[in-house]
């Protein structure tokens, strides 16, 4: 489990949601209250949009509360977009690659949760990511599985079908093999001008998420920033948040999307043959 | 292309090797002469084989010639067989997970060379690889998919035939999208009680490789660690080299392993089908 | 607060002791029992005793948990003597140089503690250092002050009285400008033959220290290692244990080591004068 | 020996000095050109003055050209005034407290040269830095000592004679011990709204220094960014340049600088006494 913050409104310092806030993203690095990892220690990373079309991209390995380039470019950076994550590994290295937010062309992507047996279907959740984005899959994570299966399912088209799309696909790989839990799915991801956040789970456990709305903009998070319980609304399971500039709003998320017919798992070759030899 | 030294015979510590000859491997890290690039600091690791069955492996992404604790455990750790290597990258990210040498095991693998196009086939060629030993796949460099592809051929049973097969199923890839150069390969690997090494490449140019034997043992290289070139003899290409603490022989490599037919490209799907959604 | 283990005996593998008991040392790097604080993760070390007369020494800054590196070296290396160390800064960066244990020819040395009000009388602890030793002053921590201190006092003739002279004399610096508390100091410091610890505090909270003996060896603790409370023995604050393959005693510490007169603060130039510009 | 480049003038991009020009920064840490080191891949440090009075830092001890943190806030970050370093150590360990540019409050500074013999001066030199700057001595290189004490010298009230007498003290003092060469420095520093930079050495060598104007601003380097040698002015030994938004001006540095009387070395106690134990 991971703890993340997310903002889109008016250009706000980093440093303001990372590290000032009675239980900041760092703060929350070392104490998280909503899940059950307390530590999140396993890599850190924020994505601002700034003056380019693409997202700007820091990240490293340290804990989020020892790394001082982190701390400096939160106290320089005020961006009106973004989005910053530490990390709890379920499974996989602690590495550069291995650590959120992901980011492909404009959008990027960061996820609490997990991919149920992902140890096990990671060639076949791999195989599922089409072609022209492999050479983005860097890492080793499920997290960044799910956001590339997202990008060839059209996520530039359909940010919440293609996503929806995307869960539903890596959780019926789970479902194949019986992993339980199965998915579990609180993300938040972004092109530049929307953000949109999603929570679900194939059980009654999808992992919590919070938003608080101002004059300023809206705040998406794991778990508040605070103590204040009264300023902050609860997204309920199977729902999603969509926020702009100008407009937000609370849909519903997965419940129309059937399962997919993926190619069963019989039918993959193991290797490729090797004959002739 | 990367430097690497490997040793087999009595107990010699690794810095004897790794940072103390006039050439030594830190030394090719800054200044290598039988390469096209003469700096090799994209990462650094050594396997040895010591009080356990399996090697142990250090690998750090500093360039060699600062990284304080590849210095000591040179400086510590005396053992019969270990294979180091000073990484110069041919495309993928200096990270942990791509550093060399790889390990399975009881087998470790280094590589200088490389795989012509893998940036486009590189999901074909994680393809290639066993399900079995998918779970090794940690890092995306062309090197650890040569032995892990290996490994799922049977590197076990036949470490120099699934090798050579490993090789060929990969170049086959490459010729496929028309690569040039296709396969350039001079690898060392060991189970801990043989060291196998081997040179080849698609065209004229397999990169070099030297041995030298003494009454302590067996060094293989892939260039001189000291002027003295009497001393040394260059493998020629299309050839292998096999020691063990009794034994040294020099074999042909690749000569009778014909192109593998693998599963055409078109028949592969570019992703798995999402239907009833 | 830090934790740390010592061995000293017949040969054991260092991940016998850092990795696979109920409570390692890398499960307290998560969560320490006995100290206010539970996460010690801003970097890790061993020092061990091998094949050369100086400790091998790795350190690296990130948390234990998530270090391949530390975890093969545990795995293969077994030695009669060596500390290891997991840190949780009181102040200073989390950096290389920072790491314990600290090491300056045969001697190694690692500490739980602090000197206190060290940010303010830094310049004047390292002044304390004799010259000759002054180049081994590669960080920034109060603990390498107190190491450093006590060899340029006499800690190869002296093992005991020496660490003790250099804990009273920054006991007495910390004293002079009122901080509180003055003085913590739970340390190991070896030579390769002698393990030396001992447990000390200028107030009544000095940091817990353990020890177990057995028919293999000597292991000194800051917390025990299983929830097996009877099988260890807590060392007394004001006392220390001395340790060798043959002999095993538990003495005074700093109790007849009188505060040192240092120099006065105000006798200290604040800075060279610069004259004739 | 390191590289640097400086630019004060319109807003732009950090990329397109770092990374873009023919002979960039990068390229340089690669292969520079002016200097003996051709590689400079011990470190890398940008300080750049954003929407706060103090400068952001970034720094990182990964070559140049594997650090994609860099080259992410190079492409995201346009800034008037900023400084930027490649490391060729000449000394002390690769480490993040090492790296240029340091920063005080509103002041960077980074650092192309050496003092000589400092490994044996350098707890001299630490005593020569003012009490109530040494809270900011984190690192161990000579470079953050001329620059700590200048700022205790009075870099606020005189940027350039303080930063003179600094380097007549160090220099002093490598004279002292007959330390050959004494002292190189070709460095830069600025406080956010005028740059210095300056050239110098106790002998004929002092590292090359240029700069290039135009309608957009003043670019300051310590070799050319590409082969069109007529485009930049070199600056003599003995020489500072100083910009800022509005003027230019190059002035004489050092010539009026006597040495300073700094405490004779026999005066300074070798260890504070200890005495009535």
């Amino acid at each position: 489990m991971c703890r993340w913050v997310a903002w889109l409104g008016k250009p706000v310092f980093m440093e303001d949601l990372i590290s000032r806030p009675e239980h900041s993203l760092i703060h929350q690095s070392r104490d998280a209250h909503c899940c059950k990892t307390a530590i999140n220690a396993d890599g850190v990373g924020v994505a601002w949009y700034g003056a380019r079309p693409e997202p700007g991209i820091y990240k490293d390995t340290r804990p989020a509360w020892s790394d001082p380039n982190l701390l400096q470019i939160a106290r320089q950076i005020a961006a009106p977009v973004f989005l910053a994550h530490v990390r709890a590994s379920t499974g996989s290295a602690t590495s550069y690659n291995n650590c959120h937010p992901f980011a492909v062309g404009r959008w990027s992507f960061m996820h609490n949760g997990m991919v149920g047996g992902f140890g096990k279907l990671r060639r076949r959740a791999e195989m599922g990511i089409d072609e022209d984005i492999y050479a983005h899959r860097y890492g080793a994570t499920d997290s960044e599985a799910v956001f590339l299966t997202a990008l060839g399912l059209g996520l530039d088209a359909s940010p919440l079908d293609a996503m929806a799309h995307a869960v539903r696909q890596l959780e019926g790989m789970a479902a194949e093999i019986g992993a339980t839990p199965g998915m579990r799915f609180t993300s938040c991801w972004s092109d530049g001008h929307t953000l949109y956040a999603a929570r679900y789970a194939s059980d009654a456990f999808a992992p919590s998420m919070y938003y608080q709305r101002s004059a300023e903009g809206t705040l998406i998070v794991s778990e508040p920033l605070d103590s204040d319980g009264g300023s902050w609304t609860e997204v309920p399971p199977n729902t999603a948040v969509i926020a702009t500039q100008a407009d937000f709003s609370v849909v519903p998320f997965m419940s129309d999307v059937a399962t997919p017919n993926v190619v069963a798992q019989g039918e993959m070759p193991r290797t490729l043959s090797v004959t002739g030899a």
